[in-house]
């Protein structure tokens, strides 16, 4: 028999956030609902499409303004994306929600009255449970960094099921993150500042990473992770967002870095980007994403044919370039990621031959190391 | 022979525009891309997509700065969409273009070069030739206006062609708009300044209209529009729009407007707005579209029912309710587009009885009608 009275603004919010857990194709048709348990001090919203969970607990004051009165306790499952449709165009300041023994839910804001259908909540599934001992912490904004570095890189394949997960390696207080899809490979590293870590070896879904980093908004606050046997648990503020973890072994990747390089160059990460960005949409057009690169004196050539439609050539000013002359031919989307994910105006590439896997990174640092293979065309 | 170096920011503004007539799905290929002919003194870019046909003139100079420089006069043919893409990402201030005897044109700017395949401009379509005498001069943004207020009515389907265009009616230096789909229809009249106008009853393609509303931006300048017996050009600064007319007799709807209200109830254009707006997200989900109305005393109430899922009950507050109780039920999608389309805060609602179509209009204005059939559900 939940009743309550909630800020529109704050609940819309809330609500959103909510929503991104849910999937409008599921088997369990309540998991596209959204779970509403009012208690004694907080309203807790739980959304779910069994893979990833978000719960979000709404107390009764925020900043020493009241946000939430509660009248009675209870609990509902209401329509997710509908009902946070409804809460989004009602007219009032507030709106108020009462929920019969049915579940029949009275929703009220102004001169506005909707009486939507409601279900048991007993129906909907049980979190899986996450102990809250034995945290990682990081700063959000470190965390976000990590996400945005790697993700992308995972596989969109179901063919080899974890690497369509990000690995995290915590050994020795240092985390790496690696990411492949057999084509290219991401590694970020991280020295934890807390000494007592235990070491772990988990496979977390690309999609829940992706799902965290839409949720969590960039700052300095930290953010705490905890780990079970096969969920891991991201809590920051009011947020506890689950996901299950990817059954399986990780494939080992370190031996697959080259050393000595047979060319370096060194050059703008931005005018790279552009060249790339500009030379592919020849390579688009024509219908694969191939570009062509080959290193003279202090020169990179970028370019790209397209019998029926044209060709390109960009000339890109290196920094520095040393070693043998190259001719080497690539993905240009790759490349295009990878460059974006080296968070530094200037970056270093090492080839190893035409025939072999290819690395960035930032220049002077490692934390950060992108590969790709190259693609025979020479 | 063409060659010309042009402003790139420019360049890639009036190519925006011309790309606006281009449709990627054409049975005529050359038609996907952009005529491009430098003259002795601009340059004239034709985009087309044989309904409707975009001419952009660039001259050498705007406002006192050079734009164009053109060293050789020619034309080609160059892939639409593709080559303004480029355009886009060029590195340069300005681009140059010159084109070959073959037509392959190399396009140059800061350290990149793209060589494309264009095509022969001979066998480009010739546009319509519209004689420029006998214009109508509106203001832009009357113009825009009465598009807004019309097109939105036309038909989609097309087992009724001449519905899906908009009549344009000139008697007695009145201009007469009208569209409708048969289940709404909406008038638009505006008296023309010019006392000398020839009479026409004319059809103008809904799409042609709301292209031409997203090409031309809302100011106090004046367009010139003259009709042919089968186009209509519309020429604002360097742009000329040209779209064919539908064949055909529209047919006669002024018989259809009733006299003699039984009911009708004033109220505000917005509040009506939102209140229908929030209905209709039940009505929607519920799979129709159907409100119901009922009027009692200075009350105006909206309901909608979905077994399944719920009820709403919305009551707006109206300035005035005449005449007798009245229940009806519409689609909430055409009581909407209506009401968005009567540019008035207080809105007038006139019903003829629960199987009769009703009329919308601004308080106490006659320039706009709108007029909707109802649903019968009581």
């Amino acid at each position: 028999m939940m009743e309550f009275t909630i800020r529109r603004d704050y609940f819309i919010n809330q609500l959103n956030d909510t929503l991104k857990a849910i999937s409008p194709r599921t088997t369990l048709p309540i998991l596209t609902g959204i779970k509403i348990d009012a208690k004694e001090d907080e309203v807790i919203l739980t959304g779910s499409d069994s893979e990833i969970s978000i719960e979000i607990s709404i107390p009764k004051q925020v900043d020493g303004e009241d946000i939430v009165t509660i009248s009675e306790t209870g609990s509902v499952v209401l329509p997710g994306r509908f009902f946070v449709d409804i809460i989004k165009k009602l007219p009032g300041k507030d709106v108020k929600l009462s929920t019969n023994a049915q579940f029949q839910t009275l929703i009220t804001s102004g001169h506005s009255e909707f009486n939507l259908s409601g279900l048991d909540p007993d129906q909907y599934p049980l979190l899986p449970q996450v102990s809250q001992d034995d945290a990682i912490q990081l700063p959000i904004k470190v965390l976000k960094n990590v996400i945005a570095q790697t993700n992308f890189a995972v596989s969109t394949s179901e063919t080899r099921p974890v690497l369509t997960g990000v690995n995290w390696l915590i050994q020795d207080n240092e985390l790496i993150c690696t990411a492949t899809d057999s084509h290219r490979l991401a590694v970020r590293k991280l020295k934890l500042e807390d000494e007592d870590i235990d070491n772990k070896n988990v496979i977390i879904p690309g999609k829940a990473l992706a799902e965290l980093n839409k949720i969590v908004s960039d700052s300095e606050d930290d953010i705490n992770i905890f780990f079970a046997s096969n969920q891991v648990l991201f809590k920051v503020g009011h947020i506890n967002f689950i996901s299950r973890l990817l059954e399986g072994h990780y494939p080992d990747t370190s031996r697959l870095f080259p050393e000595n390089y047979e060319t370096k160059i060194e050059m703008s990460n931005s005018d790279f980007y552009h060249a790339i960005d500009r030379a592919s949409l020849l390579a688009r057009e024509g219908g694969n994403n191939v570009i062509k690169l080959s290193t003279g004196n202090e020169e990179v050539e970028l370019s790209s044919t397209s019998p029926e439609i044209g060709t390109v050539k960009e000339d890109v000013n290196a920094n520095d370039v040393e070693g043998s002359n190259l001719k080497i031919s690539f993905n240009s989307k790759y490349m295009m990621d990878a460059l974006k994910a080296i968070d530094s105006d200037e970056v270093e590439v090492e080839f190893f031959g035409t025939m072999k896997p290819f690395t960035l990174k930032p220049k002077e640092d490692d934390s950060v190391v992108q590969l790709i293979l190259p693609i025979r065309t020479y």
